[in-house]
């Protein structure tokens, strides 16, 4: 499991004091060759943070080797300063790496992940100290301390791989609230010793990402830093057959994106909103996201309430083809909703359990799409009302 | 203040149990002349219920004189039972009437208006009951009570009325929840004694009704019930000057949204979210719209938590015309974010009052709007969980 899974890669995670918990706050994830290919997609909000603007650059350069990570502030809408700090950490990243006896190499590899509070200046003593002991404590057993400090509100570490076809797909993530999706959502590092060419690995990567990470709506809230990063390395020797290596990566992800839902900030019940009879794949998408945004059917699955009125409302907002009259909603197996109206008796479906499954058929088609969801909770509320305080 | 407070309105409001608790669940707003000249704007939500349906076709009918409302079921999504349910209600009223001395007129001439949980047929025998009651209790004071009749988990009864230039606009309004525009929001019925003609009135109250309750956006669900209504007699003789009306009409729509806002349901804030220097109309609408519909900047709001980066994340994800380095936020007056970064500090901004401003100036232009909200609280989330069990 976790980004040190695959052959070739080396991680740790350490505590710089950005966080007043004092828990691990500064990841580093380290290619080590023999080749140096990698791949991302970024958060689509237009206040990206400066560490997303600073890794697209990287990305455009096709030498990313590196990932730097700091959970403890998010250095989104920190301005010329912000983008000023990211690049120093760059830069210290890969002058003391080059010290250490690595290839020598610049700043344009290194990609850096930032989380935590916006619109605040990051502490830069405290992670330029991190930086040092991250690079003191890199190892090719490091993947589950890199895992451990990039959480914020989690409360457990999210790592995952699959082992197939003679090579590693490891990962990490984290990510609890502002999950939502726009190209990517929440910070991912993932690796590969698999031999991949750079074209190749971005779309996997953004086809991959597109299903899982993408389908994931737990609060209709896009964060300014999410970020997806995907270091490949050739160490397995294997040259994967694309369509295995797209299953194989779309796993990863898809367990991320599940352990992502499992955790989400208060969550009491993890939903799958399945959209089916749909005329296009997109509208599926839309009709599924606005189920999943609706607050009052987010209340209802908190209060285990089969409340299916608030599911037709927030599909009725669209303008995904369908009639009215079409449509059926079935919920934990009871086709609670036939042609729009009152199906069977609402006493019978059981919403006890932590999974709840949505299903609405449009009638309209043969596609469909999973949005996954959770519940709105006084929990929710509770620790989002707290936060920055 | 009321909808009898123009000459020529009789209206009344009695309890029919179609609500458990026993309040009052029927109104009737009657115009006894001498003109019938209406108005109305609907829901945009594909599921509109069937007296939404009926409506319409009252509108377009041309000669709607008197509406009919319940609380304690929406009749919404119940099929072609639901619509034939309404009808007889409308039957019902017109016969009534017109038995009682007066204007013999049909069904085509009856609004109806329900609200309440989606999905459950109306108990026909209580409401034909209730609309029998209703007619014998009819009189030009029984505004207040018709008011109080339209109430779901409102805590207070909605009126407002603008007496100017010799004639008088006075109305009433309902909703606490699944409080989104789309046309109209909730249920409003809202007359006047002055003279005017149909084709002016609707434009008055799209108009009014765009600056108003559409600009009100509580909890992001649109309902599929939505209805604001307005009869018009003449009995005051008096033709306004257009604009001296269009004024008055919006200082009555103005009033009742506050109203609403100020009743949502489980609010502690009162949030005004003005977008400046937009460059469109449209793009503050746009923007206003997404933070309101942020829960993160909500929760931020009951928690007293002047969290901008919430703001700025959620204006990102628009597609409204913006610099991001540009960008100043404001919240009851401390200029908290300037250029998209940092600004003045947060400790200064006092939230512990129930109204709060926030101000987002876009710097790309001279249009502005204002979004009416309210925070996510621990109240909503469990007023939503409990609503139809």
């Amino acid at each position: 499991m976790s980004v040190t899974e695959a052959q070739g890669f080396s991680a740790s995670g350490v505590a710089a004091g950005l966080k007043s918990s004092g828990a691990k706050d500064v990841s580093l994830v380290v290619n080590t060759g023999p080749k140096v290919i990698s791949a991302a997609v970024f958060t689509q909000n237009r206040f990206a943070a400066a560490p997303v603007l600073w890794s697209r650059q990287i990305l455009r350069g096709g030498d990313g080797r590196v990932v730097v990570l700091n959970s403890g502030g998010a250095n989104a809408c920190t301005g010329p300063q912000g983008f000023a700090d990211t690049h120093r950490t760059a830069e210290l990243v890969a002058s003391s790496l080059s010290a250490q006896g690595f290839d020598d190499f610049g700043a344009g590899e290194v990609y850096v992940c930032s989380t935590g509070l916006i619109g605040e200046p990051l502490n830069m003593m405290a992670l330029e100290a991190g930086v040092s002991s991250a690079i003191a404590e890199l190892s090719p057993n490091g993947g589950i301390m890199a895992a451990q400090a990039i959480m914020t509100t989690d409360t457990k570490y999210k790592v995952s791989a699959v082992v197939e076809h003679g090579y590693t797909i490891g990962g990490m993530a984290k990510g609890a609230g502002m999950l939502a999706p726009g190209m990517a959502t929440m910070l991912s590092v993932i690796t590969t010793d698999a031999d991949v060419d750079p074209q190749f690995l971005q779309q996997a990567l953004s086809a991959a990402t597109a299903q899982t990470f993408d389908r994931l709506d737990s609060d209709g809230c896009m964060s300014t830093n999410d970020t997806v990063i995907l270091l490949a390395n050739a160490a397995s020797g294997v040259t994967p057959n694309q369509e295995n290596f797209q299953t194989s990566l779309t796993k990863v992800c898809e367990e991320l994106a599940q352990l992502l839902m499992a955790d989400a900030e208060g969550a009491t019940k993890e939903i799958h909103i399945e959209i089916i009879g749909a005329r296009t794949e997109s509208d599926a998408v839309t009709v599924g996201r606005a189920v999943s945004r609706s607050n009052l059917f987010k209340c209802a699955m908190f209060g285990e309430d089969p409340n299916w009125g608030r599911i037709l409302s927030a599909v009725g907002t669209t303008d995904a083809f369908f009639e009215p009259d079409q449509v059926d909603v079935t919920i934990n197996g009871v086709k609670i909703c036939v042609g729009g109206g009152v199906g069977e008796d609402r006493s019978l479906v059981d919403l006890s359990q932590r999974h709840i499954d949505v299903i609405v058929d449009l009638h309209s088609g043969e596609d469909r799409a999973l949005i996954r969801t959770n519940d709105l909770s006084v929990g929710y509320v509770l620790e989002n009302s707290e936060y920055s305080t």
